[in-house]
């Protein structure tokens, strides 16, 4: 085989998997926002047949033989080639190791999954969903040994959402935060509450509309290549290439926030994406590297931007353009006092930035239990419940304000949310950084988003998939993760606003 | 090869078919509904790779092999799978026909068009339009040469939006319907105009959607299955089957009637595409087998039913309690009138059933002009405005008003427009046969669709492409269709409202 020829081909195949992918992407999309809810199993159809083109395709003697041929011949590639042969080459091995036919009823499994997920979380009821995700989670778990069966399965996902990292790395991790964030939740307990009636009230749906579009702006985000559409749950996607992205939101009556900051933080995600130099487009190293630093730039722009004095200073005008008669009675400063509320809920997405992380170690252990055995998909609800009532001291009034809340869970993101968590971390250690050159604040005040998306996109975005987590964040932060920034970072907000 | 190996095999390649099928229709449905305007380019890299693998695939030595094999044992198929052949193969001997570069260019070409379309009429810009609207005309043209040399570019397409009819039988069908429709209008315009203020005004959104969805349930539409998103221009599209269609509408503040009826048009193209038998789907028999029999149902629904006396009586109390303050002063039988007011305007779409005809009429002299080469892209616009004034007497204020209003030629359905007309035409002399029957009014008068649309599931809906549009019309009939029974049905209705 010719060495140009092999390059060449290369970028041919990335260039047909992205249309695939496309598609793909397009189908899962449409199924959140447009289609109705009777056309799940012929969606199930069309997505079967496209994965296992691909399969095929990728599988195929004339793919692995030309990625082979390049793997064997490194030292005469660049950079970007060689991550793309290691990249396409770990993928193609997975699927090589998962039998064709399991690997079309997965996806199957997914659609139908997703679906049935929509209804029982509607209805609250966690038995119509439980024996499609017994089947995810069986998948999963059997997908993994076959992948690599000397890795514990959870082991194995957790690495593959965020390379680098397992259940020794995440239990410190977690542990880490829970021995400073528990006494903090108790210190806050103690202080009288800051008011939340400020974001509390009737908001109709167009002027949220109108602020979900201002917002896209402000943070950065390019109006001919950033859709928006509503959801049940809110995600970002990626159609093709990052020249085709989609964010979503929900909007609810009664508090003007929860879209505002899904907004934000699908924002971040999109930022990040849109970010991947010009060259990546169609290649397997277009788009974000891990969903730990996918989080990072998503919790940073809802949480640490977002949720910062300097913008809601800002903003506040806008808000009471938009609400004149909920707002008349209040200031910016009470704005930034309720979005920075710090109270034991029940919803995750919902939930402020110090309790984040509890709602993510819940689903953590729950996943690890699963898993390894020691819990069964059916016992779910009673676990989840009685975690909530240990952490959080709360009550689940039903499932769907309990286990059926995420969708994670019915798309396989088993082993994804741990990297909310570390994503949130890493953020407040960018921060740090990002001060040492920007005036973050004098930013915000000004709702100008310049250099700080500046900063991310020269450290972060442009390098889409080529860079490993790892790499980006030695080479943004020029010191190791640290999560005590994160923790202090936390604390210093808490004083701010407890006077803790 | 075995007999029962390749009637397998035929099932196969169909589904697979209308799974690529069901992506590349969905990439054009989210490039009309969701997705933003710089996404063009990324959609068409997209639509390009499908396109050219269905290409691939279907003329694939395996398939074609297969279907010639069939071909060659007719006496062993079923009528089902007769007619399946032939289809398939009449689209494959196209096919292999033109060039694979210039199919998979074509293709691509069609997302850029559509996109620059949307952008010309925005800014009523034709000569934004032009360039591709020239390539549209010379690659239709070219195709068709392609396909069948021996026969006349425009008689080819009109043969494939409606199969037996050509220049000459429009020729014929269009003089019929001018000999009676121009006397008829001249006689309207001396009789004082009725009133339509009923139907102006100011109506929010939100009831217009309420309206829609009401309208969907009453005419027989399954939610489970059949969607609605908003459009420039209103269409209807199925989705990889019948199981999952997909309708749109555009609402205009000023006026409730152009989405109701735009809902209620493509809720007929709807109700006949999801009326294909089950046993259909995933075949190329699934859905409707022409466009004049298409038209016939949409147009049927739409006017025929939905401007009829005794459905706007039925209606009238929803309408009131959807727009209570602007129908307090008005009656049922205003709203009738007003729907039915004949006078020469500007937009097809808009026009009413009598001078709708002249809409089209112009549309097909200005294609087949173009496509002969008497007519340059460039003069369109002017030759559109003087037809404009010669046959309905009005000027054309702007393009966005004129050569620009409808999508069709920007997606390349030239040879198309004939077909509303024709479908108009056939709509009403099922309505003759219908009444044989079904007693239409007195089911209108309740709301009750359900025999109206077991008369049009029975003798149409159900047999998808199964049989050819001749067939369907002769088992439906049971006579040859005959045009006066459309001019007869428009006159009686004239007579009604003007009291000629």
């Amino acid at each position: 085989m010719d060495l140009q020829q092999a390059k060449k081909q290369l970028m041919t195949y990335q260039s047909r998997m992205s249309a695939y992918n496309h598609a793909l992407s397009l189908l899962n999309y449409d199924g959140d926002t447009a289609a109705p809810a009777g056309t799940a199993e012929n969606r199930a159809h069309t997505m079967g047949v496209l994965t296992e083109d691909i399969y095929k395709i990728s599988t195929s003697e004339e793919t692995t033989g030309m990625l082979e041929f390049l793997d064997g011949h490194q030292d005469q590639l660049n950079e970007a080639e060689r991550r793309m042969v290691w990249l396409l080459l770990k993928d193609i091995r997975f699927r090589q190791k998962i039998p064709m036919d399991e690997y079309v009823s997965y996806q199957r499994l997914l659609v139908e999954s997703q679906a049935v997920w929509h209804r029982a979380k509607e209805t609250s009821d966690f038995s119509l969903f439980e024996p499609y995700l017994e089947k995810v989670f069986a998948t999963v778990a059997k997908f993994a040994r076959y992948a690599n069966p000397d890795m514990d399965p959870y082991d194995y996902w957790l690495n593959e959402y965020e390379p680098g990292i397992n259940t020794e790395t995440c239990d410190r991790f977690f542990s880490q935060l829970r021995n400073r964030l528990v006494p903090l939740i108790h210190q806050i307990s103690k202080k009288p509450q800051v008011s939340n009636t400020c974001i509390k009230g009737h908001f109709p749906v167009q002027p949220q509309d109108c602020l979900s579009h201002y917002l896209m702006g402000l943070i950065g985000l390019d109006p001919q290549h950033v859709g928006l559409s509503t959801t049940e749950h809110p995600f970002t996607t990626s159609l093709g290439s990052h020249l085709d992205e989609r964010i979503t939101t929900h909007y609810y009556n009664e508090d003007y926030t929860y879209s505002m900051y899904s907004v934000i933080h699908e924002g971040g995600h999109a930022l990040y994406d849109t970010g991947s130099a010009p060259e990546l487009a169609f290649t397997v190293l277009d788009g974000g590297v891990s969903m730990g630093i996918h989080e990072s730039q998503s919790r940073f722009y809802e949480n640490i931007l977002g949720r910062s004095k300097a913008f809601i200073r800002f903003l506040y005008p806008k808000l009471q353009e938009l609400f004149p008669d909920h707002l008349a009675k209040y200031t910016w400063q009470d704005v930034y006092k309720a979005v920075n509320r710090v109270e034991p809920t029940l919803i995750r997405t919902e939930a402020d930035e110090v309790t984040y992380s509890l709602h993510v170690m819940i689903r953590y252990e729950l996943e690890k239990a699963v898993i390894s055995g020691r819990l069964k998909v059916h016992d779910l609800p009673g676990e989840w419940n009685r975690l909530y009532k240990e952490y959080l001291g709360i009550d689940v009034p039903d499932d769907k304000h309990g286990v059926l809340q995420d969708s994670h869970w019915s798309f396989a993101a088993i082993g994804y949310f741990p990297s909310y968590a570390l994503g949130s971390a890493y953020g407040a250690q960018f921060l740090k950084k990002m001060r040492e050159t920007v005036d973050v604040d004098a930013a915000l005040e000004k709702g100008d988003f310049s250099a700080i998306n500046q900063w991310n996109r020269e450290h972060i975005w442009k390098y889409g998939s080529l860079k490993t987590p790892d790499q980006i964040l030695n080479g943004a932060l020029g010191e190791a993760f640290d999560p005590d920034v994160y923790l202090d970072y936390l604390e210093a907000k808490c004083r701010d606003i407890y006077g803790i």
